[in-house]
């Protein structure tokens, strides 16, 4: 199918006129709490009151996933995105903090329709921190890179005394190329449109949490983190412009990307409960934890925002892919009522959910 | 004057498998020590040992103040570098963390002959942080960006427990465009090369450690902290291809920068220690407190490396520029001894520079 023509300037400008034209919500806390830190409404208060009232310009305000801008007069559109990882404990099933520090910037990308190219990373290391963890994570983040097809090209390292980190944090940037014309934005969602998600939700999220050994339970499960590189490319090569926007649900899950959606489109979004993909062990352990799956994060997993008749399409193409196989449609875009998230049960009802408030399950990347 | 062309493929691959010949050091140590977060023989070690040996890349190779690279297929060049800043106390005189995480990006790009364009800011945050200081924080870095002709384009907020970190930790990392057909590389550099600087010697890291109150010395002295792009850009507009290499003497100092361009170029550099320009604010306290000036960071002042018959003009643009008022020529590169700084006393002996060794001042960036 042929590719949607990219944004014009002005209705890029448009978008960011109505965003500032949204009551902003006030920071009403003194001091930094867990919750400015989890992906919900906490940190979206913090970045629009504090961070763009601070650096306000229009390619920060945009708040997608990267930032998209042209290299130099003519030269091709590349988009930039940066991330930390605090995750704790720093090697979980399925993965690690190196790993994870690739994949999710590699992710970020990804979601604006960019091929990954070039990251950096940059390490703060607590005193005392054993070299051969930190081995273990570099290799993890080479061998990341290398599935993913990007390469680590610059990097920086600092140390802190003992008590001044958790052993390790990183921070990665990273560089893509826009090779498709094609505009990925929640500007082009329209009334109508599907949700898809790439397979199982929380995941990556109730898998670092178990992996505390705090809360005393125990479940088979690792987690999702994968570069998403590969399967947002197979999807975007199968439905083309079919593809109005794709999101990773990471911090905050998938119920907190759909309420940005429907805040920044404001249209409603209304969610089949019953068709969200979600393990047996996620829902375990969310029911023993009072979690509710939709808020928890996953790194391996994609929201696709299509067209109606791009539906089939793209679920088949996700589903062909190793890792979209459990992909699904799990809610749709209606006009109404404006810039909720809706979820219908499986028992009939139907309830507004809003993004995450507070922070169930601090430091899960 | 004419630019002098870029490296080709061939030279950069000669660069690396001469590196690469050199007998890596061995990481000795099992754990990680304050040392290898201070930018001297430590952390060389332990990127060599550890970073190059996992990631192996060319670009990551070359171990430039960035990488460059070509965005996209005839795109333009780009650079690319990250820094992390965990600076102690977040606020000192002539600066904060914010600023000095806009700058010192600012700078790595800069030293490359970048025009710095984006810069990504990834905050970690320990819980409990002032709200008030980090808008402190957030203008200063928007003044900051404003002032270099730099945009915060994408961000990333984590928050770690009560702790867990120590205030606040930032990581910029940054994109520029290479509008010089210029290769500023140590591979450039040639026996009867000058070392100028633009200015005085290790105000910075001499601020920041008074301003921890500890020492008790009070010293009448302000950070250097200031974007170096319009500087690096007055004197490759002056004097283009005399210029072979830039560096800014971060972390380590000038000592550590030289020493690491004398191991890359195998050449030997000759200090002439009466020619340094040091404020007696500084000279005072590193007598009181037994280090020596070179190995003390500043964060905006250059170190460029110019053909002998350029030196003239080199100097007088350094000095017609705001920044580079007390710019003067400090060193000489010579053919021997190879790989060696040696510094000339002003009583008329020589004895030789190693790089930085421990770190007599943690945390100062």
């Amino acid at each position: 199918m042929s590719d949607r023509p990219a944004r014009t300037e002005e209705e890029v400008l448009d978008a960011i006129e109505r965003r500032r034209r949204r009551p902003v919500r006030k920071l009403l806390e003194d001091r930094i709490t867990l919750s400015h830190g989890a992906g919900g409404k906490a940190t979206h208060t913090l970045v629009e009151a504090l961070f763009l009232a601070e650096l306000r310009n229009p390619l920060l305000e945009a708040m997608g996933d990267s930032a998209v801008f042209e290299a130099g007069a003519g030269g091709p559109r590349l988009a930039f995105s940066t991330d930390s990882y605090v995750v704790s404990p720093l090697f979980f099933p399925g993965g690690d903090i190196g790993e994870l520090a690739v994949n999710g910037t590699v992710n970020d990308l990804a979601m604006s329709g960019a091929r990954p190219l070039y990251l950096s990373a940059g390490f703060i290391i607590e005193e005392g921190f054993a070299i051969a963890d930190l081995q273990r994570v570099v290799a993890s983040m080479g061998a990341a890179a290398r599935e993913a097809g990007v390469t680590i090209v610059t990097g920086d390292t600092k140390v802190v005394e003992r008590g001044k980190a958790d052993g390790l944090y990183i921070n990665t940037a990273g560089v893509g190329v826009m090779e498709r014309e094609l505009d990925l934005s929640p500007a082009t969602v329209r009334a109508g449109d599907r949700v898809l998600v790439s397979g199982t939700l929380g995941d990556h999220g109730i898998a670092v949490m178990v992996a505390r050994g705090n809360l005393g339970i125990e479940v088979d499960l690792e987690s999702d983190t994968a570069a998403l590189a590969g399967l947002a490319a197979h999807l975007l090569d199968a439905v083309g412009d079919g593809v109005r926007c794709l999101r990773d649900p990471t911090r905050g899950g998938l119920a907190t990307v759909l309420a940005e959606l429907a805040l920044e489109t404001e249209l409603s979004i209304m969610i089949d409960e019953p068709a969200l993909p979600i393990v047996p062990a996620v829902h375990g352990a969310c029911e023993i934890l009072g979690l509710y799956p939709l808020y928890i994060a996953n790194e391996g997993k994609l929201a696709a925002i299509v067209a109606p008749e791009a539906t089939d399409a793209a679920l088949a193409a996700l589903r062909a892919h190793p890792l979209g196989q459990d992909a699904a449609v799990v809610a749709e875009v209606r006009p109404d009522p404006p810039g909720l998230v809706l979820l219908e049960t499986s028992i009939g009802g139907s309830r507004v959910v809003d993004m995450l408030a507070g922070d169930p399950l601090p430091r899960i990347c």
